[in-house]
């Protein structure tokens, strides 16, 4: 991770420089310090995903030439210049992986979890039209909808013939990024109650400033999940580390063929892996949800409120070393205008 | 409708012809027999509606040419040669606007109608990086997912305010076209009871070879409803006619509002009417699940089978003169590869 890259493997870090709807492809040098426009491989990161095989490893040239300082028109990266690495998307479906957080939330309002939901992936279809960027601000309408982060990992597939198994999902997986899956608590009961799944209740939601390949992740990418704490901080507070390879009930593999029985899936698909949460709940939470769940489940009642209009939000995952490998999502709740 | 268009409005028909992942983008004249290239003006529908102040009204001044017999480079219009007029979209999210199909599907099993289904759409998100073309073949996994048609209208909008009224929502309906929102009866139960709303249930979706502007409907479009027969067809036999004007519960415009409620929309997304039925039951279905349930309440058990390999499913809309509107969506059901 980091370092070095491997002339053979396709490791990059990419990002989308605030511009135009589809955003202005760069390649990020390893250390998140420099960035250079792409635009002579591919203008935008979705057509550079439509045509992945021939990109791809000039990407990885170009950000080998970055890394290494010899590539012209090398400017300092700056995550405020970004827009989400796909600033609009045409597939953008979360899983719900880590079971023990829906066993948990179901227990504390007295519903069993059935038992298929440890074999077969809970999935929603969201909004990919209107992407936030890493650091702009969150808008909401009001503070009663219960306005909540969820922290989690997706990964980004090219082109995912129908019914493709999870072995084969595996190879189609190219790029993997940190979400906020921003959610209003308070419109759910009501939306899942009417039976057609989220909507309003999921708004635009916010990806890191970075992607980055599987090569690019060294051994911490393994078993078709990614093996590194997941940090959230609420208003500058630690809010949680779960690590992001333990308790995923299903693999990121899995969750692309479950996305895949049905219909193919098209180049720059978004999965998502759902609020990353761990079992050791010393790790924290990835959303205020599962905290308050707790709370409950402890003392009878949740005493940490949903966020309010000026909070920050931060999230971000560290390489062995300490290094930020997506860069950080840190917004702002603000009112819509 | 159809004849010689009014210099003042933007009356248009477009489509997408097969190439590139995008298409590319004709303007069809009126009375759906002639075509032109409009890449001098935008290379794609979607380029198109992302400047749509600037495009509309060159895209309108070609229509007129056209049909006037004085654009260059004219050709004959194939709707075999047609992707959807989006191939691909950012948002594709369909209502459930005619209410008293849900009541009857929901009579059927002993489930009351919570009477907040006449005030607040039921809207679910669907997929939207693989549309289907009017007359590519449909391709299925099983028969025994129970296949099934749901005709149905859809409007495309430009880029929509969060929180944008429904007298506001009014002006961002930029076109409109027809859907068969293939559906999967059978994974809908299991899919439904897990609570996330449907996803392996709805398939690729298909459109109609053309999108026309509202200018282009002359009365037919009031209210934000589109007042004509929507005719399907099964293997040839006709199968419904209701008037998607009528006994349409919300307006294309409610719907819009309740789909930017919490977020905005992007340029080009398409909102769906969801299944069009008529309480007066001669005029037929437009999906085998309602003709099915009348068959239940009729005589105890469905005879209508769900589509099998090889069925044909026709859908279009004719104006008062008996042309068709948008072409036909004509597909036939087949196996997966």
């Amino acid at each position: 991770m980091g370092g070095v890259r491997r002339q053979l493997e396709v490791a990059v870090k990419l990002a989308s420089l605030k511009g135009g709807r589809d955003g202005r492809l760069v390649v990020v040098s390893a250390n998140l310090a420099h960035c250079v426009v792409a635009g002579d491989i591919a203008p935008t990161l979705q057509a550079a995903l439509d045509d992945w095989a021939s990109t791809a490893p000039r990407l990885a040239r170009l950000a080998a030439q970055l890394d290494a300082g010899a590539a012209n028109g090398s400017q300092p990266f700056d995550p405020r210049a970004c827009a989400a690495p796909l600033p609009r998307a045409h597939h953008w479906a979360d899983g719900s992986a880590y079971v023990n957080h829906v066993e948990l939330v179901r227990r504390a309002r007295g519903a069993e979890l059935p038992p298929t939901f440890w074999t077969d992936p809970l999935m929603y279809q969201g909004g990919s039209d209107d992407f936030l960027g890493p650091t702009d601000d969150a808008p909401f309408a009001s503070e009663d909808q219960g306005i909540d982060l969820e922290a989690e990992i997706a990964v980004i597939v090219d082109d995912v013939p129908m019914r493709c198994t999870a072995e084969a999902a595996a190879g189609h997986i190219r790029l993997l990024l940190l979400v906020n899956d921003w959610s209003l608590r308070n419109l759910i009961p009501g939306e899942l109650a009417k039976g057609f799944g989220f909507y309003q209740s999921k708004p635009a939601t916010a990806f890191s400033p970075v992607a980055v390949t599987p090569d690019e992740l060294g051994d911490a990418w393994r078993d078709g999940k990614l093996h590194r704490p997941l940090v959230s901080h609420v208003n500058g507070a630690a809010f949680g580390a779960p690590d992001a390879g333990v308790d995923m009930t299903f693999s990121f593999p899995q969750l692309v063929a479950h996305a895949a029985r049905t219909r193919r899936l098209g180049a720059g698909a978004i999965i998502g892996s759902g609020t990353v949460s761990n079992r050791d709940r010393s790790r924290g939470s990835s959303c205020l949800a599962e905290k308050r769940t707790l709370e409950l489940l402890g003392s009878g009642a949740p005493s940490t409120p949903f966020l309010r209009f000026g909070d920050r939000v931060r999230i971000e995952m560290f390489d062995a070393a300490g290094r930020s490998i997506f860069g950080a999502i840190d917004q702002r709740v603000v009112a819509a205008a």
